[in-house]
């Protein structure tokens, strides 16, 4: 079973707008509602794809209630803890034709008490793999994340975060890091994918994987260096894929697959994301069209 | 007691963000959440002025949850029936200083059994006055208000809505109208104000009150025809101005005050909600330092 803990989950709102004008009243053409938050997110691809799984996170108010009943309608597996306080944020998304504009609620103030108290139950879970995602709620200290990989150990960590929490993910020894180029560049200050890679890498975690957009994967790893793409990157809403790309590198850590393996289906997974207009869900007719084409290239490091 | 419908409600939910960027990310900076729609707003207007009120709409899912919620703790008495389908709108309203961008969700489907179920408890309320206010539901049919008012006779019913709704409810004797001057036209077709009123006058309404922003308000009644309006109109957020100025012509109706007064306290009650950045709410000292200065003007018909 693959563990995910999401610590900010959201209910994502999408409304569908003709245009989006700002300083004027529109009228919602469609409004479509569903769990979300990077974590959240990776579970519903592995349980698509009929991965056991397991979306720990906490929840509170009107917002977290429906959270918790769409997870149930759609059937993924969930630890949530009720919070006593606050509601859990809502992130709304106004798509006009190709434009998403988002707005990101806060989220509910989070102190240690409760992540202990969703740590209590997941502990001894014993997770093959545990995903630790997405952005932390206000009130916890960036190294929450380097906690928990400690706690949950020996659960190797895949940890796709950002900033000082992804630092200190890294520091704590986290099986992966899954920062995308932006997320690279603003925790090491290097320009380079490559240095900044191996500046994470240094400081002690087992593997970094950088979702390079329609370029692909860069990996370093204890095995080798890889780069990994499609040849003909797919158009489309790439909302989504890097957490498919999460999901299928826990999915290969989980099973022991040789890296170059782990990538083909991290490239595979993220293209299918592509043509689904919300995060959380896979193509399945892409992803068997895809694998093959994927290209797995010796990286110069 | 003074009973408001809301047939529409909605979860009022207001972002501040430093500026709208289309096609990019926000973080909300802070979130207000309140229940809304405008049957509701005039209630909580009147509850806060110390008013005997009850707020009667049909609520559903999480965000109808969320509003009773809300209600509850302002102290609003309500009559709340919940529909077993869909939910409760949500109205977004997106703050970047002085502008305002709205979102608003359709709400859920009502059939005539859903309205049915509301009326139940409301026809042997004797209501002094019902206030029957905002948009219809998908679902409902344009003579909606036309039908309450029948069923609510002989409670006398104040009429805030547009199109064919709002020309329903004249014909069907409703005791005032309140549109905007929008609204106004569009219901009529009439560019000048007078004409407008007058017309829907003739189809058999009691009166017909036009709010006309910093203009103030133009009543075609029984006893005479009037302007009111503030010598200096404040400058601010008009948001609710148009639903405090409803209250305070039901709350008139309901003492059965002489047109002129109800006119001075539909004017100073709309001003007092200009400073407040929420519909549903007056700012009291504002309401006590404007009363006096309203005037009152007969009007040429």
């Amino acid at each position: 079973m693959i563990l995910t803990v999401t610590p900010n989950p959201a209910l994502d709102v999408t409304y569908g707008v003709e245009a989006l004008r700002p300083g004027t009243t529109h009228r919602v053409q469609n409004v479509h509602e569903r769990a979300g938050g990077k974590g959240i997110n990776v579970a519903r691809v592995l349980h698509q794809l009929g991965r056991p799984t397991l979306a720990a996170a906490p929840v509170a108010g009107a917002t977290g209630q429906r959270l918790r009943q769409e997870l149930a309608a759609v059937g993924v597996p969930t630890r949530l803890v009720d919070l006593d306080h606050g509601a859990t944020r809502r992130s709304v998304t106004v798509v006009a034709g190709d434009e998403a504009t988002v707005f990101n609620e806060p989220g509910p103030v989070l102190d240690r008490t409760d992540t202990d108290r969703l740590l209590e139950g997941l502990v001894g879970l014993d997770a093959q793999v545990a995903v630790l995602s997405g952005s932390l709620p206000p009130g916890l200290p960036d190294e929450t994340y380097a906690t928990l990989c400690r706690e949950l150990a020996p659960t190797p960590c895949l940890v796709d975060a950002s900033g000082p929490a992804l630092v200190g993910a890294a520091r704590a020894g986290a099986a992966i890091i899954k920062p995308n180029l932006d997320e690279l560049r603003a925790a090491t200050g290097v320009a380079d994918p490559v240095a900044g890679a191996r500046q994470l890498l240094a400081l002690g975690v087992g593997a970094v994987v950088v979702t390079c957009g329609a370029d692909g994967l860069l990996a370093l790893t204890p095995d080798g260096c890889w780069r990994a793409r499609l040849a003909e990157p797919l158009a489309g809403n790439p909302t989504g894929a890097g957490d498919a790309a999460a999901a299928a590198l826990a999915a290969g850590l989980a099973d022991r697959l040789p890296w170059p393996e782990r990538l083909r289906e991290a490239v595979a997974w993220s293209a299918a994301a592509v043509p689904v207009p919300f995060a959380g869900q896979v193509d399945r007719a892409t992803l068997d069209r895809v694998r093959p084409d994927v290209e797995i290239l010796t990286a110069e490091v």
